[in-house]
C-alpha cells in the first residue's frame, strides 16, 4: 500500500466528470456597456446574446441603481471594512434592512453576504437552537437550503414537492409539541413552478409549525410591490420568515430574511455565518436600495418581463420546443442527457451567438438536464426571433434531442400544446 | 403541556444574552467621504475615529480602487447576473483569479462570495471527500474553518494553537496511509500571533499532509508582494492551499483559495457553497484587482502600517495599557469581562469619540474579553495621541479593568513591559 496521492486523487475525479459529461466549463463574458444580454464572449470570440442570466428585472444596469452605486463607492469606498458587529456596519445597512422589512411587512430584517449564506445560516441555526426541532423540507429545496438543514443536525423530513397533502401527513405524525419548521421556495427555480403557499400556511397554523420561505426567484417580480408571491396571494402576514436574494429581482449580490423582531434578532445573535463575516460593502447597499426603492413604486419592469415570458413561452410551444408549461418567467427547456446538453449549448453559442447554460446534475436530477431560459425587460422581439429560429435550427442538427424527449420518463417530458 | 411558543423562545434566549452583557448592539456609521477611519455616528450623533476597522491597509478608499470599481460599475453594472456557472463568469472574474494564483505563485485560484465561505465551502468539500480523511485543526482556528470541519463530517483533531509538538505527536498517531488535512492560520486574528509555518510544513512533508492555511490576516500585508506569511517566509511552494480574504487587506468583499490545477479545480466542481450562489459583482472584483496591482508592486502602505502599529504598540505599553505584545498589526487590549467591555467601548465612543467594538465570547473565550484595536496607514500621530490619552482616562473611570487584570488568569493577562 502506498501513501495517499493527493493530486491524483483529484486528477482522476475530475476525469470522471469528463467521462459523464458534467465537467463544468464557465463562460467568460464581457457585457457591452449598460448591457445586461449582449455580451463578448471570450471563449469563442463572438458577441452574444444572453438568455440564462439571473438579473431577471435588469435591475443591475439601471440607471438609479447604478447612480445610487457610484456615489455611494465615491462617498464611502470599496468596502464595509468589517463584519457587521465590528465596524462594519454603515448606515446604509441600516436603511436596507429597513427597507427590505417594509417590502415584506414584518418588523425585521438582517443582511447577509448571499442568498446562499441567509439560508444556510438561518436554517441552520433555527433547526439546531430550536429544541427538539423537526424540519419539514419540499423535496425540491435548492442546495443551500439542504445545506442549512444538514448543518442544523435536526430531524429531517422530506415531503413530496408541493405536495401539501403529503406535507399534512408528515406533519400529523410528529408528536404535537416539538417545534416544527417547514422550508420550501415560492417559486422553484428549475421547474418555475409556484408552491401552494396558503394550504401550508393552513397546515402550519393547524400544526403549530414555523414557516420559512424562500423567494429568491420572486421578490422584485411578484406583488403589487415586488414583495413575491407571499404578497401575490395576500399571504404577507402568514409567512414567519422570508428569505430572499439581492442578486436577482434587484440585481446586485446579498441576501436577507425578514421576520418579527426577535425571530431576527435571534439569528443575528446566534449564525456563525452572520456573525463571522464582512458585510456587503455600502456602495453595493445603496444600489440595491435604489432598485428596492424603484420597484416598490413602479411595475413596469415586472410587466415588460410578464410580457416577454409570454410570448417567449408561448412561441416555444407553438414550436414543439419542449418547454416545461412553467406559470412563472422560468422557461426550462428539457433535454434529459447531460453530454447532449452541453453539445447543443456549445452549438447555440458557436452557430448562433447564443448563450443558455446546460444545467444538469447535482442542479436537476440526472435525465432532467435542461436549458433553463429567463428573458429580461431589455430582451427585443428581434432577440426573441432569434432565439425561436436558432432551437429550432438545432433541433433540427440534433436529432438525439427529439429522440430522449420520445423516450423520456413523463416527469421529464413537458405536455406540448403544439 | 402547551404548543411550543417560538416568539417567546427567541425572547427569552435574547435576554439571556442581555443578562450576560453578550447582547450586540452594532453601531451605525456613516464614514466621511473618502476617510476609511472617521466618521458620524448615528446613535451618539457625533464625529468618531474608528479604530478597529479590517480594511488594514485602508484600500477600500485608495484612488485606483475606486476608479477601476466605479469604471466597471458603470460598463457592467451592480451584479453578475448569476452564478459563476449560469452566466455569473465576466472576464473580470477570469482575470482576478488570474491574479491571485500569480500572487501565491500557484497554478490556480477561486473566488468565492467571501472568506467565511471559502473555508466552509474549500474545507468541507475536501474533508468530505478525500477517502477517510482526518482533519488536524489549530485550537484557535477560525468559527469559519470550524464550520467547515464540522460540515465536512471527517473526523477531527485539535492541537495546541500554534503547538507543533503537539501537531507531531497527533499526526503521529493516525494511520500513515489516511489522507491528513492540517488547518491553521498564518495570523491570529484575535491574539494577532503567527502560526509556526515552516515547522506546520516539515511536519506535513513527513506525514505526507495536505496543508491549508487561512492568511485573512496577512494577504496584502506582509511579503514583498503582500501574498502574506508564507511570502515573508519564502514557504510559498511549501503549502498546499491558500484562503484569503478579499475584504481586509485587499479592502472590499469575497474570499479565495489558491493552489495547484486540480485541487482548485475539484473544489470548483464539487463545493456546493461555490456552485450553487451568485458571483461576486463585476464591480467589485475590478476593484479587487486594482488593490492587489498596486499592493503587488507598491510597499508603502505596508510600511506604513507597520510603522503606525509598532509605535501604537509601544505607546500602550509604556503607558500600561494591557496589550498584547502580538507581532503582527493586530494589537488587543485586554479587559477580562464582557459587560465590562461592553461599558468601556461605550465610554469610549460617547466621551471620547473613539470606536472600537468589544469582542467578547464566541469570538473570544470568556474571559479573555478585549478591544481589538487595529490601526490604519491612515491614522495620524493626533489620532494616536488621542486614543492613548482616552485609553488612559478610560482605565482611571473603570478601576474594575485594572483589578480584573491583576486577578486574571495568566493566559489572559500580557506580560507588560512597562
Ligand atoms: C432557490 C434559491 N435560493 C437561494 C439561492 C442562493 O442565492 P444567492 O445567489 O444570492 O447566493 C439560489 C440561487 O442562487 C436559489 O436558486
Ligand atoms: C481568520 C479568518 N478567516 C476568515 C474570515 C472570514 O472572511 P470574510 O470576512 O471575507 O468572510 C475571517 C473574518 O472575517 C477571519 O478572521
Amino acid at each position: 500500500m502506498s501513501l495517499f496521492d493527493y493530486q491524483h486523487f483529484f486528477t482522476n475525479e475530475l476525469a470522471q466528470l469528463h467521462r459523464e459529461g458534467r465537467y463544468r466549463v464557465f463562460a467568460d463574458l464581457e457585457r457591452e456597456p449598460e448591457s445586461d444580454i449582449y455580451a463578448f464572449d471570450h471563449r469563442t470570440r463572438r458577441r452574444v446574446t444572453i438568455w440564462c442570466s439571473n438579473d431577471y428585472l435588469s435591475m443591475g444596469v439601471h440607471p438609479e441603481v447604478i447612480g445610487a452605486a457610484r456615489e455611494a463607492l465615491e462617498q464611502y469606498g470599496a468596502g464595509a471594512g468589517g463584519t457587521r458587529n465590528i465596524s462594519g456596519t454603515s448606515h446604509e445597512h441600516v436603511l436596507l434592512e429597513q427597507e427590505l422589512a417594509d417590502l415584506h411587512r414584518k418588523q425585521s430584517a438582517l443582511l447577509f453576504t448571499s442568498g446562499y449564506v441567509a439560508n444556510d445560516a438561518a436554517i441552520a441555526t433555527l433547526g439546531r437552537l430550536l429544541p427538539g426541532c423537526m424540519i419539514f423540507s419540499d423535496a425540491l429545496n435548492h442546495a443551500s437550503m439542504i445545506e442549512g438543514i444538514r448543518h442544523s443536525g435536526a430531524d429531517k423530513c422530506v415531503f413530496a414537492h408541493n405536495d401539501w397533502r403529503d406535507l399534512e401527513r408528515k406533519l400529523a405524525s410528529v408528536c404535537k409539541y416539538r417545534p416544527k419548521l417547514i422550508c420550501f421556495e415560492s417559486c422553484y427555480s428549475m421547474d418555475g413552478d409556484f408552491a401552494p403557499m396558503e394550504a401550508i400556511c393552513d397546515l402550519a397554523g393547524k400544526y403549530n409549525a414555523f414557516t420559512y420561505v424562500d423567494e429568491v426567484h420572486a421578490v422584485g417580480l411578484y406583488g403589487a410591490r415586488g414583495a413575491g408571491i407571499a404578497e401575490r396571494d395576500g399571504l404577507l402576514d402568514r409567512i414567519d420568515m422570508f428569505q430572499g436574494t439581492l442578486s436577482k429581482g434587484f440585481g446586485a449580490i446579498g441576501g436577507y430574511i425578514a421576520g418579527s423582531h426577535d425571530a431576527v434578532d435571534y439569528v443575528r445573535s446566534f449564525a456563525p455565518g452572520f456573525i463571522f463575516s464582512t458585510a456587503l460593502p455600502p456602495s453595493v447597499v445603496a444600489g440595491i436600495r435604489a432598485a428596492l426603492r424603484h420597484l416598490k413604486e413602479d411595475g413596469s419592469a415586472r410587466q415588460a418581463l410578464a410580457r416577454r415570458a409570454a410570448s417567449l413561452k408561448e412561441r416555444l410551444l407553438a414550436n414543439a420546443i419542449p418547454v416545461l408549461p412553467s406559470p412563472s418567467h422560468i422557461l426550462p427547456v428539457m433535454i434529459g442527457d447531460a453530454a447532449l446538453a452541453k453539445a447543443i449549448t456549445d452549438h447555440l453559442m458557436t452557430e448562433h451567438g447564443i448563450y443558455i447554460q446546460p444545467v444538469n446534475y447535482p442542479t436537476v436530477p440526472r435525465g432532467t438536464e435542461r436549458l433553463r431560459v429567463t428573458p429580461t425587460p431589455l430582451h427585443t422581439d428581434e432577440d426573441e426571433d432569434a432565439l425561436i429560429a436558432a432551437l429550432i435550427a438545432t433541433r433540427e442538427a440534433f436529432p438525439r434531442w427529439r429522440e430522449i424527449m420520445d423516450s423520456a420518463r413523463p416527469e421529464a417530458v413537458p405536455e406540448l400544446a403544439g
